[in-house]
Parts: structure tokens; C-alpha cells; sequence
């Protein structure tokens, strides 16, 4: 059998050392396959769409395995959220034919950053939002994230120790929303460089401070030095939305979120 | 000095024995006196629109202190977020008249309860939803919560060890709404008593379920026997969204969520 199952998967990445195992630190990678053993005994190796960093969340990860266990996919649905903590769920579960590969049949993919733009605090939310003080010029923002659009080189936007072979992406969509007192960025792109959004959040904020022209985008993209953009914005605010791996559906939900 | 001061509090309940302060348990109206004694170096008591129940949350609790300290209401809002911890926080703080007593002139309370009527379990909602997963049918809890519209006798619905000295309660609205897997009661009444509302959302569950006819809640409240109602919900479903001291504003909100 070995049949090819693959699993879309809700995660607060709060507890976690981001999806993929690494000794010593709990991942969202291996409390999964941790799972998936303690239900059926086989020890499996799960592939994701790619990574996310210590501390994202994923309100649709997607991720495969190859299941050599009597289970269906119906099973191992309602069986590995038996066995998984409370901080991650599968949603659905299907198989896919051997040669799926989360990564690389990806189209696009959907970010979402989250900053709650108040004085005070938020409760409810606060494992999902950037708590930001003083208030936010979302005007600016917008103007900063437009330069975005296109295939550029992202460099300026790279995380030291990101392994991509090519700084190259392309963004489809970036924008920010207004719901006082939340500030949300959707960002649709073909892919995205080790804490590429949230190096484009936090130079996004630089310009809602008004401490750099929007335009200035322009320049640090062009630049290519990481040093030129703005800070990292905290990992709590992003989730990882969607990944799209029918051309058709990502460009519909860019034009529905339009 | 000693002026009264009202503030507007959110928060989690998850982690609290409920408001009232109680022998070795952590509560939030001790933790919220304990944050102004770090703050101002005065003890003062803190009087809440009502208790909320152990694992109950609050998007809107009013409560008042006399403040001896030096510091003005805006000043207090920022010490006591400071000093508290990230589960509760003030939102708004405000000096009201020495006779404002927070319980008492209170007009209506608008609750809301939570349910994820969804297979799979939540889990970015987790501690704010309960889960249910068989499906529940809107409809039949609709047409339940309709008959306890109006000024009755909820004996039926109070928990055993309820402190109050009436019964008598009156609903002026509720209504579930469905927003799938979301499904939210919003109750708006002059008062509630004791595990009132989780006793309701657990008979309305019933309804939902289709084991009991909606219209049983009719004998329910005229049997005013507590082991007639349905099982009480879990508290994390529900939160005190607002309490109103004007008659206009509560007519008002009733009006704008028909």
C-alpha cells in the first residue's frame, strides 16, 4: 500500500520551535509524526509545504506522509487529533497520488499579519497580535507595501541563515486593513524567504510611524542589504492562511480579496 | 480624596477561580486589587457589576474603587496594565460619582455564548468555544430561547448555591446566531442569576440535539425544578460582552443586533 495521504493542518505556534524538528526543541513537525506513531506504530516523515519559524501560527498548513498503516484517511483524521495536543488540529485529511509534494506543487501561498494598533493591550487575542502603542499611519503602509508587487530580488528582506537558493519571489497581492484597533496585512506571493513577511511588517511600521517615506521601499529593495529595511516584527502576529496548489483558486482568491 | 473610579476590564477566565475573591484560589477581582496595591501602595476593595463564574471570560466587566492614591484615572489605567498580568486588562478608567455602585445601577447585561459545532475540534478559539460535535439544528434552539423572552421565574435554570433572593429575572432578548462552525447566543437581560445562561445554552444544546421539542423550555421554567433543564455548559463558551447603565444605550444595542 504506502499510500500518499495529505493533511491540512491548523497550529498556534506559540509552544512550539517553529514546524521543523530540530534536537532538543519541540516542533510542530515532530509532534505530529510523534502522533501518527502512537496511532498506528509506524514511524513516518512528514513533508510540509515549508517551514514556519518559531512562534507562527498556520491556519493552513499543508503537509503529506506516506502512510504504510491499514488506516484511511477518515482514521487518521479523527485519529491523530486524538493523539495530538490542543494547540494543533488536522482539518481534513485525503489522499493524493505518490508524487505529491506540498512544497514544490505550490502555486502561492497566503500570509496574514496581524497588529493590534492601541494603547492598551489586547487580551483575547494576544497570542495572534503585535501589540503597536502608537498609532499607525495605514495609508502610508499601504503605499509601502505597493512597491512590493512583481518578482524582485527580496535580499533586503532575508533572514540571515535563510537557505533558499535564490533571493528571487514574486508578490501577487500585499495589503493592509483597517479594523480599529486591528491592522491586518494579507500577502499573497509564489513563495517567501526565511521571515520575509515579517521583515516587510516591520519596515511596513517604520513607515506608519512616519520614520521613513513609503518610497523608500523602493531603495532598500534595490539595495539588497538586509540592513536597509526595518526590524522584525514578532513572530505571534503571522499566521501562515493558505496554500494554493491549483493556479485558478489562488488567482480567485486574490481577485475575492481585492 | 478618595474618589470613585470606574474601569472597564477584559478578560481571560481561563486561569481564574472566577471574579470573587476566595480562599486559596486566584481570582480576578484579587488579582486586580493586588495589581492596584503593587501600583499605589493602598488596599482598596473592588466592586464588580456581578461575579463571573470559574472559567467565565469578560469583554466588559464595570467595577469601581474608592482611590485614595494620588493617581488619576488615566495614570491608573496605565500602572494597573502594567502590574496585571496578560490574561486581564483595562481598557477604559473613568471618575464617576461617590454613589455610582456598579451592580445596582446596572440596567441590562449582555451575555454571549460560544459554541464550535464542528467535527473537529478549534484550536485557535479554543479557550473561548465549546465544542460540539455532532451537528446542532439552529432552528430548534431558536425557537427554544424564544420562550424565555420576558419576566419569569428561572428557577429551572439556577444552579444550586445561587446567593440571590429572587428568581425573577427578565429576558429581553436572545438569539443564536449561526455562522458555521460558529454558533453564538446573544442574551441581553436585566439580570441573571447564578450558571443561568449555561444552564440555558445546555437545555437549548438539547433542543439542538432534537432530544428534547423547543417548546419543553415552556414547562421547563413552569416546573422551576433545576433537574427539568438540560446540563450546564462549559464556562470557556462564555463571556460578559457589556453591562449598561443607561436605559437608551441597552435599548439601543437591543435595536442594532436584531
Amino acid at each position: 500500500m504506502n499510500s500518499r495521504v495529505r493533511l491540512l493542518v491548523h497550529y498556534e505556534g506559540t509552544r512550539y520551535h517553529g514546524w521543523q524538528i530540530q534536537p532538543d526543541q519541540t516542533t510542530v513537525q515532530e509532534t505530529i509524526e510523534q502522533a501518527y506513531y502512537n496511532m498506528t506504530g509506524f514511524r513516518a516523515r512528514i513533508m510540509a509545504s515549508g517551514r514556519t519559524d518559531s512562534g507562527v501560527h498556520a491556519a493552513g498548513q499543508v503537509v503529506c506522509l506516506n502512510n504504510p498503516s491499514r488506516h484511511d484517511p477518515e482514521a487518521l483524521l479523527r485519529g491523530l487529533n486524538a493523539w495530538l495536543p490542543d494547540d494543533i488540529v488536522i482539518l481534513a485529511a485525503n489522499a493524493v497520488s505518490n508524487d505529491f509534494n506540498p512544497r514544490k506543487h505550490a502555486v502561492g501561498k497566503h500570509y496574514r499579519y496581524n497588529i493590534h494598533n492601541h494603547p492598551v493591550r489586547p487580551v483575547f487575542e494576544r497570542a495572534f497580535r503585535w501589540h503597536v502603542r502608537r498609532s499607525l499611519d495605514h495609508a502610508s503602509m499601504n503605499q509601502a507595501v505597493a512597491h512590493l508587487i512583481g518578482e524582485q530580488d527580496f535580499s533586503a528582506f532575508r533572514a540571515s541563515g535563510c537557505e533558499a537558493k535564490s533571493p528571487i519571489r514574486r508578490v501577487d497581492f500585499a495589503f493592509w486593513t483597517l479594523k480599529h484597533p486591528l491592522l491586518r496585512l494579507d500577502i499573497f506571493g509564489n513563495g517567501f524567504l526565511k521571515q520575509m513577511v515579517r521583515n516587510i511588517v516591520g519596515t511596513c511600521v517604520e513607515a506608519g510611524y512616519g520614520r521613513i517615506p513609503p518610497q523608500q521601499i523602493k531603495s532598500i529593495l534595490k539595495g539588497k542589504d538586509r540592513r536597509l529595511a526595518g526590524p522584525t516584527s514578532p513572530a505571534r502576529g503571522l499566521c501562515l492562511l493558505r496554500v494554493y496548489y491549483a493556479e485558478s483558486e489562488y488567482l480567485k482568491a486574490i481577485s475575492d480579496i481585492k
